[in-house]
């Protein structure tokens, strides 16, 4: 049986060195999170993931939902137990704003939580990960009628949200959706159409589901301008908030996946169920974008989040498999054989993982700062940057994250040999869950292209002049310590390779589009080791100054910059290479007529 | 439902261009293997792998194989019949001796075969291919009587074999296996022990199954000296050839597997069966290790032809989904969105697929043709380049095709969508059947140190030198044409990379052997790059000779041109960038203390 043990030791380094939580305190919501607050939730938080979901996951895996006939949906075993204790511990509320019942925590709390259930039990995270999207995009374009309607029993989860966008024909271009809105003399609309790869479409977890969902209503322009956002509760809320008739939206089917199998992916089918328009009409896709852009960090914590499960139990797995003699004599000469991780060639796929992790987890938790920044800081040119730094970073975190979890996911059940190809030691599961994030949200392609076709550009320049500006100041200040030498030469030299390859784009991707094209996801890659560079940067920067100041836990930070060390001697080797894979340009990549293929 | 087209034309191009199998008539068994009958033969072999295998690919991965009370195994419906059809046909009877019934063609011949069972299913192509390492090692050092006895039957398929190394405590590490061969006073031995992984272990497609079991004999030193290879009969064969009674091995359980569904992975467990010795005493790592070393290449096919389904399959939704418009302008302007095939980063994962599948092929063939060199060649010093160029290139083949076939399977995947992960495409399960071939066999990072432990230097690098002088000669060669220009200078670059890599493993491997285990993988992956690049440089020099001679399939020449084009400038930078990888050497992956993971 697999395990797992919530990070919480580094989580909290990582909220002292990167995000400097404390350094926050006067912005709103941050002084709420004190050092002894924030590590009474972390281990609360831990024990939860621990003891109630991680059980769970395998469980979940093998058993996954069932449709009944009548549309209604079974969720594995346990979960429906395990979700109420989410819903009474308040797990869903940590973030939320106060007005609507919530903490009002930093976002950087809800992204450690984030990951932590993604960890335990990622099928089962997704149906209140589901949740905090729908809410971001009523909270973002609903009326204060519907705020007040649907987002206090959201944010507690006695209800959950979805979100519908994809049909049979289209995903990614969504122009081209076909479900229709048709207005209703009471000002609602019947909508038509049916739906697919609908997350925690439908379950047996609570008592109602608030479906978002992209319709174009009668008339409307039949490409992106014409759609607009609905929303559209299983179960009609009465005014006085009481549960009224049952909408006729149904649950269809539950798709057969790779993985993530507890958790229900459904067709819904609308057939004249009762909808409301949320935010302006044909604004639909700028309202989902907003749920969106939250759900790509999530997405992106679930990379990391895999990665973490499938790293820990490989190092467990390494420690415990006796097989072999280590290469430079025999490590337990008493025993017949020395446990695999005396070998080199298993330490290379656990430090990847480790190394991976560590600088993911900085990344996305210096990237959720950004989030509350762009909400919270001080000055309208504070929220700015910021803002301009999340949005340039969220294809990367998402892209990058669930790239580099697959693979960690896959070398970690490498460990296993053989084993890690059998269901019961569970590493097989992480591979296949982790899978599914390279690919929703928007593929990994589409995270790329976001990056390439619109971030980097995107007003001006500024938020990439920005990000290239704060790692240029990082390694200027890494110069003054000889000691940091060992990173902060190949990082300048990686920036360097970046920074040239973004001139490469901007010249040569105005010239031919396909350029672009042909180079987003190795310039996504650049971008992904050169930031997790910067965070190793930091790190190590901050674990030379605890062991500086006599820090009482030297093997941590002793560990940490081995891992650096690691990072820096393993990783930037490649940005030369995607250089290299990005300046050959489109022209060999689509030389071949479509029909010789 | 995914489909499946045997690459037919591509195979007799290298079969033509690469391997020269007219070149070679004069050879034991070449005679007959002329241009028609082989043409002949891959199309029968296109024709049942087509039609008979393909469509019993999702059905038998969905329904997998059921275990009975009894211990016997029903495999998926359909499998028995076209079993019968494969017997039918002969299609096990190609490669095998004339002795033994077998038609004695080339190994050439058997590894296309094998390359189109395992694309069209993979499950069911390790029932035969299991058969064809367990009378390998026969054929190896089995006596006349043995030989006689159980190899006419398995040769036709009536039979079928297996290989019993790996228990639930060892693996990798065989000197510590436990089950025991307790010698009776008529020759045999009665053998007792749990053997797991067993692929093909029991099922009832066939009369009988003789397993190849190792096992240490009474009183045997109790490591790797120690082992014996033994025949077990599940049902024992009298003399006349007639089965006899039901010998004491039985399935006790099937493993749960992430793939290879329609396979049956048996636990075995043996209760005082009895079994024959094959070979001498003590000896029976070597006999297996002539079982193994046929067996690396076949799984490294297995990496290819999972490769090639899922390239195919992604080739052919991305010319029908239609979704978004080419970034360079609307390619089918009547239309509502263009095909995805427009969009670069589609092409990219196309590319990668196409690229990787050719250049796979043409090693693999040329590969074969070094094993049937090894044997028939007119000399000794051709028999023995023969066969020290396969040797020091079997890792690299079942290690660098199975790595690139999972990712080129997750690619193809990808290219898909939301629709990849959805089991009736077909795509997530290519994903899952690819994965075991990175594993068994010996895993990727045993295939590194065989690779860089042993096949490096042996013989004092004889094999390593003889391929850097084939492929420096390839590359002085091909300089006379400028036409190969764009090929011949990055494959000079990355063999000068490959060569200074080698001096530092020798240097630096002597003073840290774990230099050698840090750097085994990238070597490998560097070797894998280099050694389709040398493919690519010849199949580009026989497309331009194909052209210049007016070849009347100009189109099929000028795709291979294109692709050897892509090849040539996304792949090579990889190999700097693994130099620098494997020179880092093993200091940052060792030095975190265990207890510290």
């Amino acid at each position: 049986m697999p395990s797992y043990r919530a990070p919480v030791k580094d989580t909290l380094f990582v909220l002292d060195a990167i995000v400097d939580l404390q350094g926050h305190a006067g912005l709103p919501g941050f002084a709420a999170a004190t050092p002894d607050t924030v590590a009474a939730i972390l281990e609360e938080a831990a024990k939860f993931c621990e003891e109630v979901l991680a059980p769970l996951n395998l469980s979940g895996d093998i058993e996954g939902c069932t449709r009944h006939d009548d549309g209604s949906v079974t969720t594995p075993a346990g979960f429906k137990a395990a979700y109420a204790q989410f819903v009474e511990a308040g797990w869903g509320t940590l973030m939320a704003d106060a007005e609507y019942g919530g903490q009002g925590l930093p976002y950087v709390i809800g992204m450690v939580m984030q990951e932590f259930l993604s960890s335990a039990n990622m099928a089962f995270s997704m149906y209140p990960g589901l949740n905090d999207g729908a809410q971001a995009a009523i909270e973002a374009v609903g009326s204060a009628e519907q705020k007040h309607k649907y987002l206090p029993k959201m944010v507690t989860g006695h209800w959950t949200g979805t979100m519908n966008l994809t049909e049979p024909h289209c995903g990614t271009d969504l122009g081209l959706i076909r479900t229709r809105a048709e207005p209703q003399a009471d000002g609602t609309h019947k909508l038509t159409g049916t739906k697919i790869f609908i997350s925690a479409g439908e379950h047996d977890l609570n008592d109602n589901i608030i479906h978002l969902v992209l319709a174009k209503t009668t008339g409307a322009p039949d490409n992106v301008k014409g759609i607009s956002l609905f929303i559209v509760p299983k179960f009609i809320v009465n005014d006085d908030g009481s549960l009224g008739a049952r909408n006729a939206v149904k649950c269809g089917s539950i798709e057969h996946k790779m993985g993530i199998h507890g958790n229900a992916t459904c067709v819904m089918n609308y057939d004249g169920a009762t909808g409301y328009l949320v935010g302006e009409e044909h604004k639909g896709l700028r309202a989902m974008f907003i749920m969106m852009n939250a759900a790509r960090l999530g997405v992106g914590i679930q990379g990391l989040a895999q990665g973490e499960l499938a790293y820990q139990n490989a190092v467990a797995y390494a420690k415990d498999r006796i097989q072999g003699r280590a290469l430079t004599g025999a490590a337990d000469p008493a025993a017949k054989a020395d446990p695999i991780i005396v070998h080199a060639d298993v330490r290379r796929m656990l430090m990847n993982g480790r190394a991976f992790n560590e600088g993911a987890r900085a990344l996305a938790l210096w990237g959720a700062l950004q989030v509350d920044l762009s909400h919270k800081a001080a000055t309208p040119q504070a929220r700015q940057q910021a803002d301009d730094l999340i949005s340039l970073l969220t294809p990367v975190i998402k892209g990058y994250f669930t790239d580099k979890g697959y693979e960690i996911a896959t070398e970690s059940q490498q460990v296993y040999g053989g084993h890690g190809y059998i269901r019961e030691w569970g590493m097989e599961q992480f591979v296949r869950d982790a899978r599914i994030a390279q690919i929703y949200e928007g593929t990994n392609g589409i995270q790329a292209m976001d990056l390439v076709g619109r971030k980097l550009g995107q007003n001006g320049g500024r938020g990439t002049q920005a990000w290239l500006a704060l790692l240029n100041g990082a390694i200027a200040d890494s110069k003054r310590d000889e000691r940091l030498g060992f990173i902060t030469a190949p990082l300048e030299k990686a920036v360097g390779d970046l920074q040239a390859s973004t001139m490469w784009l901007l010249q040569n991707g105005m010239a031919n589009p396909d350029n672009a094209g042909a180079g987003a996801t190795a310039y996504l890659h650049m971008m992904g080791i050169v930031a997790l560079g910067h965070m190793w940067l930091l790190m190590a920067k901050a674990s030379f100054a605890a062991l500086d100041a006599g820090s009482d836990d030297a093997d941590f930070h002793n560990a940490k910059l081995i891992t650096a060390r690691y990072y820096a001697a393993r990783n930037f080797a490649d940005v030369a290479a995607l250089r290299a894979k990005l300046e050959a340009g489109a022209e060999t990549m689509m030389a071949l007529p479509v029909a010789a293929f």
